[in-house]
């Protein structure tokens, strides 16, 4: 348990050189290494249960719903009428919970790598996890690029909640990955996917948009502020197989009294509006990257 | 030396509890103690040079543009025609260098009350003390309730660029300071403030908004993303003393071409228009406490 150390938690990683978060440890609840990666979840001073994979933190109770909003938002209010929709990853069940929110969406699969995460999560991390007992979520333990070969123009909706680009998770940053997706997709279905940090990763960002822009016809870039995640933002990579959709403008909306009942706390229309917009420096290095009108092309 | 342990500085405060921001050291390049603080500049591995003020980064060589851009771009794209602008701190000049892009800026007045945070600047972070050697800035080592106590309707802009509110600068987040403002305010006046996070410190902003509607008759509260802060944000408390003003929609707009010869790396208008969209959390808390229609009011 070298990543704790004084009583905090430090996330030294070779994707973030020079740089590390640290957040301190009020008591360690579970350390095993499944199968798959090395899982700790530690209960902290002020950011709730966290959950670490491989020594990167996945998620913390505190910040987890502005990811976990946008990442499931974006897509589906994107969509006119979004009714079957696959996650790859989020084994902890937060995107799901969002995804889950939208009454017209029908089945929600989930393709989990590694079922210790799920259980993890639903015995530590029980506000995002409770989807796990929705009648409408099918959960399948198993690899996502498997599952998508058996699954050819079904989705509406593809999430992928992955880790980042290093060890499990580096095919899911690959052209291979983002052209089966595209076969498991129905027409007009949207691809969103962790998409890193601008701050950090700008040319990995630009290398995705740069495939998915040959194989989809429309291509954006969104982000989300999220504290516990290198740099306190993380991006979104949103494709389309409609060439007439415009990502900024969602085709859904809820009403201010539906965020309340839903439990929004970071997702609404103008942060959906305004997480397309990028500052000058990623603008300009991801210009001429994404399609139809967006990000400032 | 406390802060700097094996070859890394680590940011560890008490309004930011159990939470820290590590950057690796790469050479220590001045720590003095001044007549009002400890002040330590070093070169870090991946975020060029870093000024430091009583052990909390102050701006870094790697992300620095992000703060001071919005801060100052926010007020002055929101003015008609800002001829006298007051910057209240900021020593380090880079809210300066961005102050004087805008031509119509006859005269800035720089108000810092630590002469050695400027000499420390100009050695170590040139990118940003370039603005010193400009002939419309005016730099005056004081204290700017004194200052402001002698110029009464005399500014267009006063952009307060402060440490956090503890010890030296708590004073700039409370009421008399900003009565102080409105009267060294001209006619149609805005002031914008370092704003800290929402993230953390909500009930701060939330009675800091509350006591500027006391005062001027349109308040905003914008953001933007800045890894190096605290949580990866911060914030901005915009105050006008034109009724009629919309924050959101900046009354002087750079085109393109003047983004890129003036350097700009974060501003844009588009940035500017979705840096006031707050989500859903920080809107239902700062509900009321804003004016004017701006944030969702």
């Amino acid at each position: 348990m070298d990543a704790i150390k004084d009583g905090w938690f430090s996330e030294v990683n070779e994707l973030w050189p020079g740089q590390s978060m640290s957040l301190e440890v009020d008591k360690v609840l579970y350390h095993e290494k499944s199968k798959y990666q090395d899982i700790l979840v530690f209960k902290s001073k002020t950011f709730g249960n966290i959950l670490v994979l491989d020594g990167v933190i996945q998620c913390t109770e505190k910040d987890e719903f502005s990811y976990q909003e946008m990442l499931a938002h974006l897509p589906l209010c994107s969509h006119k009428n979004p009714k079957k929709v696959l996650i790859i990853g989020g084994g902890d069940g937060g995107v799901a919970r969002e995804v889950l929110k939208h009454e017209c969406v029908e089945e929600v699969h989930m393709c989990e790598i590694d079922e210790y995460v799920v259980e993890v999560s639903k015995k530590y991390l029980p506000g995002m996890s409770t989807s796990f007992s929705n009648p409408r979520l099918h959960l399948h333990i198993m690899d996502g690029f498997e599952f998508m070969g058996q699954h050819q123009e079904e989705f509406d909706i593809i999430i992928t909640d992955s880790s980042d680009p290093i060890g499990l998770a580096s095919s899911l940053f690959e052209k291979n990955y983002y052209e089966l997706m595209k076969k498991a997709l129905k027409p007009n279905g949207i691809v969103c996917s962790q998409g890193e940090c601008m701050w950090i990763h700008i040319d990995l960002i630009k290398n995705m948009l740069d495939f998915c822009d040959t194989l989809y016809p429309s291509v954006a870039y969104a982000y989300t502020s999220i504290p516990t995640y290198p740099c306190g933002q993380i991006g979104f990579v949103l494709c389309s197989l409609d060439p007439e959709i415009d990502f900024e403008n969602p085709s859904r909306k809820f009403s201010s009294e539906e965020l309340t009942l839903l439990e929004m706390r970071y997702y609404n229309t103008d942060m959906h509006r305004s997480s397309f917009q990028l500052p000058e420096f990623a603008k300009r290095a991801l210009k001429c990257k994404t399609t139809n009108g967006k990000n400032g092309i």
